[in-house]
């Protein structure tokens, strides 16, 4: 049952192409872009009090996991492998959380395929607690991730990947609220046959962290650490069109809204019959909710985004989009 | 203004008559999904720790009760009658909560009735505290139930099912988080003309218990009974149309999520001109609101249901679903 | 760069007497209507336990600042003038509220525009803390109210409205949660330039306050103050178009729900390629969200509404249509 890697001749590497020629053919200048990006992040710092990130929320904002197709009886299959393991985190100023993170971060990897295709999930758990993989969608119970999966033990998940769109994956070991809020979540994006028109693609995920196991939430963040984006602005072009995929994983906590400054978006409520693009710049997401959001932002300039519960974003979960002029 | 019943040739008997030949033409083998059932909850419990529940939570899924329909000056109404009363629930080992329930149960009896039929709710108040029968949907002033009924004195509401749609109905007596809190509340399914699809039809209704009045829920339930549904799964056929009747009637508390695990649902947004049908596994509804949702389980097995604010789920607002196999 | 006011052939005047007109033209008798508001006012107390009110939240419900339209190089610019300034408040019996106001009310003013118009809005600051207003839509980062405004200072935001609809604004000075909740908070308003059918056009505004700056809220208001509209019901009459534009700013809270007895609402969904007319009579609006609402009541009378927390409507957030007869 081993998978049995194969060349691929369709992804990763041709998508991310076409998306970065797309980006190029829209006169973006990819080049450009990167090399403010990066100016960016030499803005910032890389470490909270002195304290290097075991991971690096910016780069994160657009990693897309493709994983390796192979085939089996000439059936392809998509096939990720994604590993849970502890690690100490730092949070905040003398704050260090033993977090437990997917392939050392947090959030776990952008999984990424396409409507219709088989996938298979390999969960390895490298951690001394028991874990699972418990992924929304459409699957057999067996395939549903309720299982704790032991220290040292890997399992897999197959499933077809349905109808294009966001399914957030999780522990489902009990109890969840302590599994999630240590750090044990992700989205896998299952992006539609006829691909979306080309913009540039982030991940936002919301997260809160009870630091003393008490049930209530002290910190909050964006892909992971609190207050990140507010040190490393997220570094978009002028017009460009940007596709938002947005989970709220806040366990413990009530629905989240979640605000961009100075815009408005669209967001793309998917319909059994098409899309119904609602337009706003307010979206409420309970745990587990995510929708796709679309915008361009026609001035340059830093703009604020954050949930509209202010008490929550001045505890960590706020950002900045650095807006660069064409 | 005694109702006067007349035969009614039209219903209860004939539509429960056509969704079961309906089930059958769709080759679902009503007495064998009947039979399956018997079998879930045989495999259950019918008690509490020793003491007997006072109502099935499991026969109340899909009892609905359509009332009788009389006529006076040719005019068909529609007769409901429902009637307040405490009772003494077992809600998990060593607690007894003194609920006030209508017609014996949490929620109340699942009326039904069609669009722009007129609709007569006789309320008798047999319990020893006020209460009274708030209906949501379109009525005169004086059928709007916010005034109290004293101890066994009956009122009648009186007024016409608006649109299709889903109506909650509660005790609207101060306080009313308390009323609701201690079980008077349900649900008013209004079909619309043209029937829709045949379908296992579901109501499941969300609650919470404040055990000490002290502002904040000890424990969730769907239709009841804390954790029922996990000792005794919903039985439902593979592949076979589930349409279910949800509703969040959870005072004291943020909107809560709905999840299915290993599917998708459609919710079925109410539109001035039709449906829209977002599709998701997760949805937010806020006291008092309430969505139909339609899926189907490809696959044979056991699957959880739960708000997706896990610690909610963890006090007993979590279930399953048996999924047979066809 | 101060404006220079020119006469206003198009508003606010043509706008009012426009409205007016169809009001009269739909046969309403809009005389009729304002001498049973004020009935219904006079029925009222203008004052909380003896201390008069520093503002009128009946009169709020109704009053739209269309500004001064001036033209600079022949373009035209709709000029707003808001002031921040303290004012104490009577909430409740022995309960004086140190608030932050802007024009004096809480909400501040509902300020009106057509979409695409290019706006101004002159901001004094007249309170010794330093303010700002931050208005959600589309405008550059230099626009975007989030530096302080320093005492008695005046700062110029001019952007161009957007789509239509609506448009919180508040202050966005940290901790915002307390800007918002001493009463720094309003609605723009962005008309279609296709208008919508006439109607009778309400705003309510959901607000809580803070009274111990404990983080909590104790009271809770639609336009300002507790249970004002249960002691002024707000009048409108039998079968008129109603045309709620609905703000929830409370902070420091979950999502809340909006809910209206004995009728529907439709939910004017705002979409990119046209209005999704949701049905219900329960609404979800997170922290800045916003919705039109539109309903007729047919039958005369009293009629609630509030959010259906009841906790929060029985801690001030509740009032009472009062519907009267053609």
């Amino acid at each position: 049952m081993a998978p049995k890697p194969v060349s691929d001749r369709e992804c990763p590497a041709r998508w991310s192409r076409r998306r970065l020629l797309a980006l190029a053919g829209a006169g973006l200048g990819v080049g450009a872009l990167a090399s403010s990006m990066a100016g960016a992040m030499a803005r910032g710092r890389s470490d909270v009090d002195g304290m290097a990130l075991p991971f690096d929320p910016t780069a994160g904002l657009r990693a897309f996991n493709h994983g390796t197709v192979i085939r089996e009886n000439g059936v392809p299959i998509r096939v990720f492998e994604v590993q849970a393991r502890s690690l100490t985190v730092p949070l905040r100023r003398a704050t260090r959380f033993k977090a437990w993170t997917l392939d050392g971060s947090i959030p776990g990897p952008n999984l990424r395929a396409r409507a219709g295709e088989r996938i298979r999930v390999i969960f390895h758990n490298g951690d001394s607690t028991s874990h699972s993989l418990h992924f929304h969608g459409i699957h057999p119970a067996a395939m549903d991730g309720i299982q704790p999966v032991l220290f040292n033990k890997t399992t897999i998940y197959d499933f077809e990947a349905g109808a294009a769109g966001l399914y957030p994956y999780h522990c489902h070991v009990a109890p969840v609220t302590r599994h999630v809020g240590k750090g044990l979540f992700g989205l896998l994006i299952v992006d539609p046959l006829q691909p979306r028109p080309a913009a540039d693609e982030l991940v936002l995920v919301m997260g809160g962290y009870d630091l003393q196991n008490t049930g209530h939430n002290d910190l909050y963040a964006f892909n992971g650490i609190p207050h990140h984006f507010m040190e490393h602005p997220i570094a978009i072009r002028q017009n460009q069109l940007v596709r938002l995929y947005l989970l709220n994983m806040v366990e413990l906590e009530a629905p989240l809204t979640f605000h961009i400054h100075a815009n408005s978006f669209e967001i793309l409520r998917q319909g059994a019959s098409g899309e119904f693009r609602e337009r706003s710049d307010v979206v409420t997401l309970g745990v587990a909710e995510r929708q796709i959001l679309e915008f361009r932002y026609p001035f340059p300039g830093r703009y604020m985004f954050h949930p509209h519960q202010d008490q929550i974003a001045e505890k960590g979960c706020m950002g900045l989009f650095e807006v660069l002029a064409v």
